[in-house]
């Protein structure tokens, strides 16, 4: 049974929980938790945009809720480094009256990408174990296992009892790095009694458990003993456990590692300063080295995982890359699995490769991928250590939520007192007092809209809202491209809504209808079958012609017909 | 070793393979064999747009190779009746002076199709065995096994050796029906020597072996075990062995099974009136009649396994369907694998399920889907009974036939001759002649898009080749939507270029944004939340308003902003 008992003292003061993002969607979790005057914020997350939404590079949650409670809010705390938990870290620190929380290695990543804002926060470096004060909270740190290293849970010790966030996390017991998940912690917690457990959902949909990160050594020993040439591994940049993996065959097997793409490069350099990735002597090279060793004799560590246009993984395959070129006898290896959205889009980088004559392997083929959240019977592991009073499943969309919310009930269906689920939204303020946990009414939740977030595409940085797109306005192109033949079919035209130009609209639109043909001309037969590679390179010159030549930024939202 | 031997003599007519389609991509399979004057063509394909290509409902294979072949296509023959290899029949019709062959299941669905578009052809139903000679051609057809019955592999002779089509297939031990895959019969031409085999890739980069379609009984029966309210199981209307299992577990569980949605019901009527579906008398219920039924005591068979706006299970999860609802309690399993692109809208359908308090059971939780293409295995294995000279990988992306070239050649590697892999693309023409088989040229090939075929949207049924988007113009509803609350922020706005009326363009554009604007507001929460089903809604709206208003039938694009 829950061995939690209430406070049962009247005056104590309530807390408050809000979701600001994260529940109903997946990425941009974020939770604020308040106390009388003082806010503590766990994950700032962010989210890409899918196709639906283009003129957009990231999608952040709307801090509303932060600017009703100026200088109350005393602490950032970061469960990990993931996208989706610390992608909106430099929108929420303008809010911030105090330090921001997090591990060696997630501090270490965030700062790298601080330094692209020039925010400079206080920051506080917590290990699992340790314990911090900050107002009415007191907060302490525990191990948890995901599929990259230094990730924590976090303990919100407040007036009303405990709380636990469980960040995201699945349960290694081999961890490759020997950190395991604090079971025993978990276990002590459950014991003195949970007020309530915010859990990740991500993978309830999954039977069973999901397997350790060491799990896909023995499929990618198999591909070094038998790839003639060189080897491409596309995965996370943030996946350390599989860099260390592929670096560690590496020394083995007498192959060079390269780091492929910005985000490989700046992750894999954070990781070894802080200890969290080994490369050994002479086995790394420099991605521009590559072309000097012979194939066989080379590993490439690259970015792409999920097709984006932009990333070393779509260069490579259609010949593009300054570095890294593919020829038969290679092999890819795309060590992720398909964030839904994304399939189309990987599945033409998977020709493309093809095309060159060259494998690609996939976790269809081979065990080169295992996920980094808990299936549902680890979920169910840890809701029978902790048996909090009230549980609240959080990362997911509805469904996830809900699936988790029944598993929850009938997990702890024998308990004397089974635990009571808040199946709580973005927004539904959570409010526990002596009358118990409940929704109380909705907090101001939303989305942000960023544009121009992409290093070298704009002159500038620039933060807007675009609910208002009217502001510049919106340029359609629309080509229509054969898809068997490459060739554009009649002449690109550029439609506008609300797009004025000093210069005359008409003359910049024309003249922009040429900048789209003569993108679309100066691509390759290759780019021009694929709409996702195509899209992007219109959309990024069109946006560059029309900034420059009239100061403005409207959305560019191009059509491309495959006829 | 193969025992294929060449037609010696010289002065034997060339034979000629064009793929229409279907090499390079999935669906919209066809080909054609020429020898003479007499051309056969193989299945007749059409695939439904993706998201990229609005305002189209679907896509055939380019007809010029056979509009040069005025006369001489003599015999259509169809493998199986998936909308894959019979989409396009009706445009093949018209130059069709010969026959349509088919099983009794295919010709089945195929004629229901055909009455849409009252077209008659001469048909001859074949079965497994049959011999059938056309022109210089002598067609056997073999048994083989997939997610439907009576499906076929085609056998042709000609005068330069024997073709074998293999159609689509997995090799299911334990079939429903008993029909078994023949084989024997593939193991005989194997021995009497294959010239070339076309055979189906979709699959072979899965692993291991695809089971059998029995396999999902364990996890059907558990479901009806465990289930307290009314059972809704979408799969796709074809799939009548997984039709079967339900219809004989409900029979088993004493509840009434209804076939909801257009699709299910024409599909269902036409396996059992044909034998191929048995329903015990008094389990059939009408979809209008499952309201009065118990909810323990009913199963609905639906459509919309895809997420498609229009399907009965979108509309089920918006509680917007005339006959049936969700209630806590109930239960619906996706028996489905996602399409590649269709995964975000199958997941919005499953949040509304959960939405509802329903729990949604999918692959991913339990066995209650199975492909029916052969995995890497099965393709193995019909390799290695067939042994044939030259070896055409078809049905699949380019990757899917590169890696099938890899694994006929792994395969082959030790026989005296290995098998010559051609790696063919639609229009390649394979020339089989004296010199043995080569690509010579290639053939003329494209997509014909076709807008309008959706029953009770349009009031005639156009064809539309959609190349010349210029005729009618473009229009482009731009609306934005509060992803939180459901509510339009600004003014919808129409952009247009091309399109023009004779009544004064702005004003029916002024007009048509209200047509939006209501459209949405006739929407409820849950629809305007979700851009797949507002976007078909504003698009199907919009567009019966402008043929009403102005005879023009524009392209109409919805760009929707969830913010």
């Amino acid at each position: 049974m829950s061995v939690y008992e209430h406070a049962a003292t009247a005056g104590v003061p309530s807390v408050d929980v809000v979701p600001l993002g994260g529940l109903g969607e997946f990425g941009l979790n974020m939770m604020a938790i308040s106390c009388g005057e003082t806010t503590i914020v766990i994950d700032a997350g962010a989210m890409f945009p899918e196709t639906d939404l283009p003129g957009v590079d990231l999608i952040v949650p709307d801090l509303a809720y932060l600017d009703g409670r100026k200088g109350q809010l005393k602490a950032l705390v970061l469960t990990h480094a993931h996208e989706d938990h610390i992608g909106g870290v430099p929108y929420v620190l303008p809010h911030l009256n105090g330090a921001m929380y997090g591990t060696a290695l997630t501090l270490g990543i965030v700062q790298n990408k601080l330094e692209e804002h020039a925010l400079e926060p206080q920051t506080v470096e917590i290990k699992p174990g340790s314990v911090i004060s900050i107002g009415p909270f007191t907060l302490e740190f525990v191990r948890v296992t995901h599929s990259m290293p230094d990730c924590v849970a976090v303990v919100v010790r407040t007036p009303q009892g405990v709380l636990l966030h469980t960040g995201d996390f699945k349960v290694d017991q081999t961890p490759l790095d020997g950190e395991a998940f604090d079971l025993h912690r978990f276990a002590q917690l459950g014991s003195e009694g949970v007020l309530a457990m915010f859990c990740d959902s991500t993978n309830i949909d999954r039977r069973g458990y999901t397997g350790s990160e060491a799990e896909v050594e023995d499929a990618f020993e198999e591909i070094f003993t038998s790839t003639e040439g060189k080897i491409v591994v596309a995965t996370f940049a943030s996946s350390i456990y599989r860099l260390q993996i592929i670096v560690d065959l590496a020394a083995q097997f007498d192959r060079k590692v390269a780091f492929v793409g910005r985000g490989m490069i700046e992750n894999s350099q954070i990781a070894q300063r802080l200890g969290f990735l080994h490369v050994p002597t002479g086995v790394s090279i420099k991605d521009s080295d590559v072309q000097y060793f012979p194939a066989q004799d080379v590993v490439c560590l690259a970015t792409g995982s999920q097709g984006e246009a932009n990333a070393a993984l779509s260069r490579i395959a259609i010949d593009d890359h300054r570095f890294v070129s593919l020829k038969e006898g290679d092999r890819v290896v795309i060590s992720a699995r398909a964030i839904p959205g994304n399939e189309k889009a990987i599945g033409r980088v998977m020709n493309h490769i093809a095309r060159r004559g060259v494998d690609v392997v996939t976790e269809a083929n081979k065990h080169v991928h295992v996920s980094g959240h808990g299936s549902e019977e680890e979920l169910k592991l840890v809701l029978s250590l902790v048996r909090p009073r009230y549980f609240v499943p959080i990362h997911g969309e509805y469904r996830q939520l809900a699936r988790h919310a029944r598993v929850a009930k009938f997990v702890t269906r024998g308990l004397p007192t089974p635990v009571e689920v808040l199946t709580a939204e973005n927004g539904d303020r959570l409010r526990f007092d002596i009358e118990g946990g409940r929704k109380v009414d909705k907090a101001p939740v939303g989305r942000v809209l960023i544009d121009g977030t992409r290093v070298g595409e704009v002159d500038d940085e620039v933060l807007r809202d675009r609910r208002h797109i009217s502001i510049d306005g919106l340029v359609v192109p629309v080509v229509a491209i054969n898809a068997q033949t490459g060739v554009i079919e009649g002449v690109p035209e550029l439609v506008a809504r609300g797009f004025v130009s000093d210069e005359g609209t008409a003359a910049v639109l024309a003249e922009g209808a040429r900048v789209v043909a003569n993108t679309i001309d100066a691509c390759s037969v290759e780019e021009r079958g694929d709409p996702g590679l195509i899209k992007e390179r219109i959309r990024s010159e069109l946006r560059k012609f029309l900034k420059k030549r009239t100061g403005r930024r409207p959305m560019v939202v191009p059509v491309v017909m495959e006829i």
